[in-house]
C-alpha cells in the first residue's frame, strides 16, 4: 500500500529497540535484566481464582456486562481511600479513573494536552512506555538529566523559563529505568517550578509501595494541588496481566479524560476490576506487598554486590531504595550498544540508553 | 486550570449525548430503546467460570503475567481459522491483533492513518463510537446516507472523485444504529470504488453472526484484497465485560497497528484472553450462537409487530435480518429531540439522531 496514507505521527515513532530486545529475551537461554517483569511466583494464584469464581457466582451476569468509562466505583473509592491512608492525599473517587495498565494513562494525557510542536520535558534517561505513547501526539522532548537524588531541578527552572512548557511527565520512586528517587527537597522544588509556570505535572508511581530501604517520601501532589495528576498501577503489586491502573486527577481534568477513556476503548476490562476488588477486600495487601519487598531486595542487594565484586571501579552504579531498576552508567567512550552486542553472545541482556532517546 | 493547556481535539469533541442518555437508562424504570446492551441471560456465566478456574490452575503464573502486544497466539489463530472456515477468507493469525473491545480498533485505526483535517467518510446515521474515536485525530467528516440496502454507492463514488478521501469507516451487517445490510451489489460496488481510490476501507462487522433471516453475505474483504481493515468482536456474542476484539489487517498496516497498541497499553488483559480461548475450545460457540440469534429474533419480530399496529402510517422504519439495531425515520418537520423529550416523561429512551451527527 501507499505508505503515504499513515498518518504523520507514524513517522517519528521509531521501530521499537525495546520490543526487539524483549523477543530476544523470551529465549529461556537468555539471562535477562532487560525489561521490568514482576516475578510471577508471587502472584496470587489462588487468590485470585478465588476471588474470579467468586464475582462470577455471585453477579455473573453482571460482571461480564458492559460498564461504566469511569471504573467499577467501589474499586475507585478503595484507591481514594488508599491514598488517604498511606499517602495523606485529599483524594475523591470521582478523581479516579481505571485504565488498562498505567501505560493508558499516559496515552490518555497524551490524547488530551498534547498538539503536534507542544514542549514536554521528561527525565533523562527516561521511561520508555511514556516516550512512545506521548510521540504519537508529536510533541518536541525536552529531557532534563536525573541526579542521585532526583531530577536536575535547576536545569528543570532553567528549561520553564527558557520555553513555553506544557506538560512534565516524571516516575519519582524508583524510577524506570534508572531506580533514582527523588529527595524531599527536589520534591517540593518541582512542585514549585509547577507552580510559577501554566503547565501539568504527571507523576507516574507503579512502584511506589515497593520501598525497601529508607522512609516513604510524600508525594508531589502533597506540595502541589492543581494542575498535577497521578498515575497509578495494580501490575507491580498484584498482577501485570489483568492490565489494571488508574488515572487520578481534579475534575477539570478528569472530564475530558472520560471523554478520551470512552473514545479509546469504552472502559477497561469490567471481570477484571470485579476480580482485583473482591482480592482486595478479601485478603491482606499490605502483608502480600511486604513479601514482594522482601524478595526484591534480596536481589537488589546481590544486583549491587555483585557489581561491587565484579564491576570495573569506572562504572557508576545507582543503589535503588526500592523498585525494580538499577542503571549502570559507563565510562565515557565506551558505547552501551557495543556493549549489548557483546553481553547477548553470552546470553545476557539488558536496556542500552541509546536505544531508548527520543 | 487554564483551558487553553487542553489540545484542540478536545474542543471538537462535543459531551457525548448518548452518554447521557446512557446514565438516564440506569433508572430501572426507565424502557430504554438506547445502546446496544446485550442480553446478559444468554452470557455463558458458568462456561466462563469454568474456565477461569482451568486457565488460572493450569498457568496461573504465565497467564497473570504481561503479554505480547498482538496477543495471545492460539486465539489469533482460532480466529484466523474461523475466517478461512465461515467466510472463506485467507487470514493468517500475524494479520490479527486482540484488541479491547472493536472500539479500541477504531482507535488504533485512527491513530496510525489520520492526521489532522483528512477527509473520512462515514455513513448516515453513523456508529456514534466511530465517530467519537474518529474525532479525537481531527479529521473532516463526510457522512453519506444509507439506503434500504446499503450506503449510497453513486454518492460515495462522486465523493471519492471530488474528494481526497483517506479513509471509509462502515457497519455492512446490521448496522449500528439504523440496521441496514449492504446487498452483495452494494458490497462489490463499495469494493470496486475503493479500487479506484487511494484510501482505507474499515469493515466493523461485530453483529455478523447474529443474521435470523435470509443468508450470509460475503464481507466486502472478497471483493477487496488490500487497503482494508476487518474488526470484529467477542462483545456480541460471547460477553462485552471481557472487552476483546480484534484487528484484521494486511502485514502493511498491521505493523503500524502494533506500534500504535503499544504505545497505547502494551497489551489487551491476558488473563480474559486466555479465557476466552479456553471457552472457545471447550464450548460449542455455534450453537449458543444460535440461541441468542433466536433470541434477539423474537425481540425484532415483536418490535416490528408492535410498530406496524401502534405507529402512524407515516413513520418509516428499517427491519434489520439480524443484530439489535432498529432505525426509526420521523416524517419531514417532527424533530427526534422534541419525540425524545416527550418519551423520556413517559420514561421510554431512544437516541435521536440529532445527538450523533458529526
Amino acid at each position: 500500500m501507499n505508505e503515504k496514507l499513515f498518518a504523520n505521527r507514524m513517522g517519528t515513532t521509531h521501530k521499537s529497540f525495546i520490543r526487539e530486545i524483549l523477543k530476544v529475551t523470551e529465549d529461556p537461554k537468555i539471562i535477562s535484566f532487560a525489561g521490568g517483569l514482576p516475578n510471577p511466583k508471587f502472584f496470587p494464584v489462588k487468590e485470585i481464582a478465588n476471588a474470579s469464581l467468586k464475582v462470577l457466582e455471585e453477579n455473573g451476569e453482571n460482571v461480564l456486562q458492559y460498564s461504566t468509562t469511569e471504573g467499577y466505583l467501589p474499586l475507585r473509592e478503595y484507591i481514594a481511600e488508599r491514598y488517604r491512608k498511606k499517602n495523606g492525599l485529599k483524594v475523591d473517587p470521582d478523581e479516579i479513573l481505571i485504565t488498562n495498565g498505567s501505560q493508558q494513562g499516559i496515552d490518555l494525557i497524551g490524547k488530551i494536552f498534547l498538539d503536534k510542536g507542544d514542549q514536554i520535558v521528561i527525565e533523562r534517561p527516561g521511561y520508555l512506555g511514556a516516550i512512545q505513547a506521548f510521540s504519537m501526539y508529536e510533541p518536541i522532548f525536552q529531557s532534563i538529566p536525573l541526579l542521585d537524588d532526583g531530577i536536575d531541578t535547576d536545569l528543570l527552572e532553567r528549561t520553564f523559563r527558557g520555553n513555553r512548557i506544557k506538560l512534565f511527565y516524571a516516575v519519582p520512586n524508583f524510577q524506570n529505568p534508572s531506580g533514582i528517587t527523588y529527595s524531599r527537597q527536589r520534591r517540593r522544588d518541582v512542585a514549585n517550578i509547577l507552580k510559577k509556570h501554566d503547565a501539568i505535572f504527571v507523576e507516574d508511581d507503579p512502584y511506589g509501595k515497593l520501598r525497601f530501604i529508607g522512609e516513604d517520601l510524600p508525594s508531589i501532589r502533597a506540595y502541589l494541588e492543581d494542575n498535577i495528576i497521578l498515575l497509578g498501577s495494580f501490575s507491580k503489586i498484584i498482577t501485570p496481566g489483568l492490565r489494571l491502573g488508574w488515572v487520578c486527577a481534579k475534575k477539570d481534568i478528569m472530564e475530558r479524560i472520560i471523554v478520551a477513556k470512552q473514545a479509546s476503548d469504552l472502559h477497561s476490562n469490567y471481570l477484571s476490576q470485579r476480580i482485583v476488588y473482591q482480592y482486595l477486600i478479601d485478603n491482606d495487601i499490605d502483608k502480600h506487598i511486604l513479601k514482594i519487598r522482601d524478595a526484591y531486595k534480596k536481589r537488589r542487594d546481590l544486583m549491587v554486590s555483585m557489581i561491587a565484586e565484579y564491576f570495573p571501579e569506572e562504572i557508576k552504579y545507582t543503589k535503588p531504595e526500592g523498585g525494580m531498576f538499577l542503571w549502570i552508567t559507563l565510562p565515557e567512550g565506551i558505547s552501551s550498544l557495543d556493549l549489548f552486542d557483546l553481553a547477548i553472545k553470552e546470553n545476557v541482556a539488558f536496556v542500552p540508553e541509546k536505544s531508548i532517546l527520543c
